[in-house]
């Protein structure tokens, strides 16, 4: 990151903000977090897994967050709470807050009639809004996004550059759409009708709620008649794509390069594995956790977690192996066969 | 959506336009299609799967498409028809245009020398337009949207915002590329030399026929040397990428996520499930469809269903069974054995 | 390709400078590449692979590119020398420039204060570069592209339309990002508490080296706390998504659509294929090379070519074969009861 005058914060007064307690010198100073391996004065690293324990030893962090059970691991200046890990994560938003753009409208953004922009939004150069649109105070539009007529961004949601918003969605407060990412495209619709495809319009909207982060380059299309859904606190990976109608359930996160096929119902508090499929016109329970690379084709009735995951190996190894794959039908039928066979045998000797 | 005043029609004026026959009052007006679960006053549902006949009960649908086999289903106003799905696509399609835009350029567009463009297309703000580029009559290029220089639109091609067509590329007729869309950057062409990657200059377009839609942030690449081909009536869903010299057959269609290699030369009527793979330099037949996730790593030289995926399993279940696929060699010559020796005792007993 | 006036070289000047020699008319003219397969008068083909020697019989090349052990494989004027691909891929760049782009800067674009903007760079329409970013002698940065604040592009690094690159990161010389290419967007970092997710702030960078090309809606997340790195000669083709923290070796080559998880480290020269996905916290050697729609989910510590890729069957037999998949542990534990059963009726008989 860019080198900057920080400013420096004392370990008791961070406590007294963010609660834990100090073991060591409390006065010492931290202003930026970093790893164990990359830390150097002044920052401050944690340990969540004692794997990396043994890079306490050469750190160069002025202190160190640990849990309850690791007191000891270190002489350091440490702050001791119950999960390090959110801790930290706390500590860091707080040392490296969201970047503030000021309020305004530049003067290349064009604006549709009728458009209602707080006058706290900040509205970048190249941006386009469609009639009608709703843009809540604090919103930051960065340059070249694209918002449709009729669509409503809620309060603090922050669009980077070239997103595409089209007409009528609905984005919740403190939503944060990267890059790239489009919402609300036509869901896949078709009909065959004499030897072509007529499209079926997709008149349904996407409506996404608070607290939702969509990564770079993320699709996420609108319904077909009724909406997709994507609930309060889903955070979505990158190259994501979920289709029409669609409902993604409370605090469920997807690894990036995921597909979701139309009208899938996936629960809340999910955790969905990078590049893994889920077919469509299904249910996952709450609590599910899909694997890495697995493809969904049935509905998951209970939490739990699932995988598909096939082992790499060398590719001669593989081959030899897989092959047998297209013969396991009868290597099954030969099995039971010689089990009939063994029994005679048995029965004769 | 977005309520509106909407135009009302009676049933007996819609089967004069789209056939069919009105069975119950046909004097009954509707305005929107809707779902059978969210329909309301005014609106039309269709019936095409028997699994939701039990939603007929309780419909707030004022009317619904049947097909002949299924005119008793319900004592609603309906529609009787051959295809429900087909007819229901034609009627919301004419409930719900394509939105209008004003013909005209806006001022922040930047068009090239020589370009061409029909007085009846909208070029949008933050359009870039490059130099002997070709807008034909009707064509919508919505905001952001970047052409390059010699690239042809053909009439009434809709380009939504942010949408890439590098220099050269042809786009037919009535085309559509949703946001993020890129067509026509360079294929994946290198060569190895002393240590280091040449690149290949990819010096192919990419030609695209009428009536193709691409989903969102989908990619065609430009031919190497020949061109990259997409046939009429194509249908592409979200984040497809299509490699270069891929020739693509009329009216096939494709679901998200698909990728498919250099040269791969697909049939006609094909479909295409979501996060399937095709390698390249083979072919697919007409009328093939290949299941999701599902890789097509040699050529298929006949019609029919083909498949390569895997069951979803309870993480611990899967484990157990798959460490065995390493294995399938060994007990495949395992089994051989014990055939031949239950032969040897059955000669001696 | 658009036709032009095309300046034409005998094949003397060029193995003048290319090197090769030729056989037949050293003075016949080309002034282009082509395929063997549609290559016309002036144009001329490479052989590079032996299946394709038959279309020599009826090329229209003017010339072909042969290597030593294919001088007589045609009467045609020809040049020989040791690898035909890459010979073919240097007078191909030779023979098709880049488009040349006039220095300055686009009065629509926005420039952020303090950047700083070579005198000999292009800055097209509707581009926008944030405060302290920095361009190098001779960059292209296309319509609609934007730069974050304190970025970095060194000299001659070329950016196709709409492409982003968030604040701070840094990218070296003749680097090539293709249009939707999001180079520092968040990585997926966050934290569970109290049954919501925390963002972790995503702190590091995207630094890349030289030489390096970025294919159209690929992904590169910045660092969490430390940087992102893609070394020296890095080839990505298009919507590959690589997350926080991971670091690829010089002259790695990477297909589409490739996943590629946090902190995963992959060595020099690998050759990743088209849809594979690389799980996190991993290591790779330098030259492997992994099969199309493979996971690797372990490290691979020794070069070689690995593979876990299923063939793709007719749906019925697949179906019939794949059910055992999940029986084989017990198919496994039948096949040693049976070899005990065989070993005591040896015994006894």
């Amino acid at each position: 990151m860019v080198e900057q005058n920080r400013t420096a914060y004392r370990l008791n007064d961070i406590v007294a903000r963010f609660g834990g307690r100090v073991v060591g010198d409390d006065s010492a100073t931290i202003n930026q977090v970093a790893t164990l391996d990359s830390a150097k004065l002044n920052q401050i690293a944690f340990l969540a897994n004692v794997k990396y324990r043994k890079q306490l030893e050469t750190t160069g962090a002025t202190a160190v967050i640990v849990s309850e059970g690791n007191v000891e691991v270190t002489t350091l200046p440490r702050i001791v709470c119950d999960n390090p890990y959110s801790y930290f994560a706390k500590l860091s938003a707080f040392l490296n807050p969201l970047a503030v753009f000021a309020a305004g409208i530049h003067p290349s953004a064009v604006i549709g009639t009728g458009a209602i922009i707080s006058p706290t939004a900040h509205i970048a150069a190249s941006v386009s809004i469609g009639e009608g649109a709703v843009i809540g105070a604090g919103c930051v539009v960065m340059s070249g996004c694209s918002i449709g007529a009729h669509a409503t961004l809620g309060e603090n949601t922050r669009l980077y550059p070239r997103v595409v918003v089209y007409h009528e969605c609905v984005l919740g407060k403190n939503v944060i759409l990267h890059s790239g990412a489009v919402i609300g495209a036509d869901g896949f619709g078709i009909a065959m009708e004499e030897g072509a495809w007529l499209k079926i319009p997709q008149i349904g909207r996407v409506v996404i709620g608070n607290d939702v982060e969509v990564g770079a380059n993320t699709t996420i299309d609108r319904g077909a008649l009724d909406d997709t859904v994507i609930e309060d606190g889903v955070k979505l990976d990158n190259q994501i794509q979920i289709a029409h109608n669609v409902r993604i359930g409370a605090h469920t996160a997807i690894a990036g390069c995921v597909g979701i096929a139309g009208s899938a119902v996936i629960g809340k508090y999910c955790r969905i594995g990078g590049s893994a499929g889920i077919l469509g016109h299904l249910s996952i329970a709450d609590g599910v956790e899909v694997s890495s690379f697995t493809l969904v084709g049935k509905s998951i009735l209970k939490a739990g977690t699932y995988s598909g995951i096939f082992p790499v190996a060398e590719k001669s190894d593989w081959l030899k192996n897989a092959a047998h794959i297209r013969h396991l039908d009868d290597m099954a039928t030969r099995i039971k066969q010689l089990e009939k066979d063994i029994q005679e045998l048995k029965r004769r000797s």
